[in-house]
Parts: C-alpha cells; structure tokens; sequence
C-alpha cells in the first residue's frame, strides 16, 4: 500500500462526488450486482491482453495471477448476492468503459500502451470507489467486505504501472496518462442516472 | 473419477491413434507451448459462457471455479516452459477448434445446448491426451505434472455434463451428443502435422 498512493494520485485527476456515494448508499443491491460484472469483466480484461500479447513473459505472469483474484473476488462477490437473494442477472453498462475504450489508440505499440493505462485507471477508480463504499456502507459486514477488496484493487493497478513502465518509456507514460487521466475524470462529471460502480 | 468414467466413453468414440502418441512425445516442447494456450483458451471459454448465460446461477458458479482451476493450470504450464528455457510464443491453432464450433447451432436453445456439449467434448480428449503423455513421457516429472492435471480435466468435462443435463432433457443430450461425438473422432482421424494438443 506504501508504493500505490502516489500511483493513485497520477491516475485519478478527481475525486468522486457525494452524489455519487449517495446513489450507490441507497442502491447497495444494484451497486452488489454491477460489482459482480465488474469483477468478470476485469478478469476477461486480463485474459484478452495475455492473448493479444502472448510473447510477453512478464504481461502474462502478472495478469495471470490478476485474473485469478478477480474470479476469486467475483466468486465472493457471487455468495453476497446469494445471500441477500438478488438474482443475478444482466445490467446494463454504464457509458464509462466504452468511452474510456474509444480513447484507446488502434494501431501498436500506441494501443498496447493505451490498454495498459485505461485498465490501470479502471483499477484505480474502482479501489477509490471501494474504499468510499468500505466507508460510507452502513451494513457493517458488507462494509467489511468491501475494505478487504480494496487492497487487491491498489496491488492491481500498481501492476499495470508496473508493465505499462516496463515496456514503454516513462515520459511517454506520463504525458498519455496526463491525457486519459483527465478524460476519465471528465466521464465521471456528469452523475450516470443508473447506480454503478463506475456511474 | 469413479463417476466420470462412462462419461468420457460417452464422449469419446474413438482413442487416440498412435500416431499422435509418437508425434507428441518427439515434440515435447511444442507440445508443451500448445498446452500452454489451451489452458488460457479453456479459461477464455468459460468466461464467455459465463458472459453469454450472466442469469444461469448454476452455470456461473461451476465455471467460475473451472476457470479459476484452468489460470492455475496456466501458470504452472509456463513455470514448465520458464524450467525448460522455451519461450512464450504465438502458436497456429490446429482446426480442431474451428471445426469444432463451426458445428454450434446459432440460435437458442440450441445453441448453449451445443456449447455445453463442444465444451465437455474438448475437456474430455484432453483428459485422455493428458493421460497418454503422464504414460508415454519420457521425463518422469513431466509425466508426473501431467497425471497430476488428469483428475481436474476429468472433473471439468464432468462439469459440462452435470451442466448440459440441468438446462436441456437427457435424451435431446444425449442425441445430440451422439452426433457431435462422432464428428469429434473423425476430426482426429488424419493427423494434423504439426503437434499440437488437439492434432
């Protein structure tokens, strides 16, 4: 956790807003369900970069272990729904992730560069966000949980720094995040109607 | 393993030639890289049945575990490559696969019925193709790794059975299954030349 802070400093350009914890406090059900397509999402998000990177020895180590918690938090995540009877079911996405994956360059090493930053800073809001719900939940247990879930969510996107300063210079680096850093924060402005983790 | 036998005579109807066997054990590297690949792709597998059928609790919560054990797989199968001094390299897909899915009905229910069945089939071989390299293999530890992979290939086909008789009637399964099955085996009558885990 000593080495994430300034990680996360970087890669969030702002802070969510308390209407934004609000609307996940009063729909912590849907909040629990879109969780759970996060948690798969994360871990197919691991699994296509190892299979669209398939030479890079270090990428597919490190997300392999990635994805593995991720079904692991997923599972977890699973017997909480179970336990308070929500069905689980589809949702509908938040525009959060395709408009994040639209910023993502098309042709390599400039799109390589881009996934590793995008998923990094999807890593780093939801360790944000997380740790707002392991705060402000008022069912004890469930806040709990959420506080266990934060420390996986830090290791995360401090191994996409890790690879993405691996395989690229760090100005290179810094100046792009710069860039998506911002547009993340900007996506975020504007409350999405519908409680999701990244609403 | 006790019930997973006639299970596998279900979906095999024919053994493995010795050709493949010969084949196999003079490329064992190769093999070994493939093997790699199909343990993502099995994961990859499960995750997108999981992303197809979000409302199947059932469905979510086995496969969920299969692919947690296939990552774990996948790790140990690159510790292997890493040992061996074989790097992580793109590999053609023999057509089994393809072939395999150009079989899959495009419309539901038929067509999670036939994923189910395809899914099983494919766990199935590899259970025998592992089992054949753990009796042929030279090298006593790599035999060793493999039988140790036997028994979780066994449960996972055995997954996809308990999977395809929750959703669809036995006798619609089996049916079809007779038809896939067949269509399994003759894929595999010509060698396919270039080694692979399904050649």
């Amino acid at each position: 956790m000593a080495l994430a802070k300034p990680v996360t400093i970087k890669y969030l350009k702002q802070s969510t807003s308390q209407a934004w914890i609000e609307q996940a406090i009063t729909n912590l059900d849907i909040i629990l369900l879109d969780h759970s397509h996060c948690e798969r999402k994360a871990a197919s998000v691991a699994l296509n970069l190892m299979f669209r990177y398939p030479s890079s020895a270090k990428l597919v180590k490190m997300l392999t272990a990635i994805a593995r918690e991720e079904l692991e938090h997923f599972d977890q995540v699973n017997q909480w729904l179970e336990r308070r009877n929500i069905p689980l079911a589809p949702l509908n996405s938040p525009p959060y992730g395709a408009a994040l994956n639209s910023q993502v360059r098309r042709n390599e090493p400039e799109r390589m560069l881009d996934l590793l930053l995008v998923y990094g800073l999807i890593e780093a809001r939801s360790h944000e966000r997380l740790g707002l719900l392991a705060n402000y939940c008022p069912e004890p247990e469930l806040a709990k949980f959420y506080r266990s879930l934060m420390a996986s969510e830090a290791r995360h996107y401090g191994v996409y720094w890790i690879l993405v300063t691996t395989y690229f210079e760090q100005e290179k680096v810094e100046n792009r995040l710069e860039e998506l850093a911002r547009f993340e924060s900007e996506l975020l402005i504007n409350l999405h109607p519908e409680p999701r983790i990244h609403s």
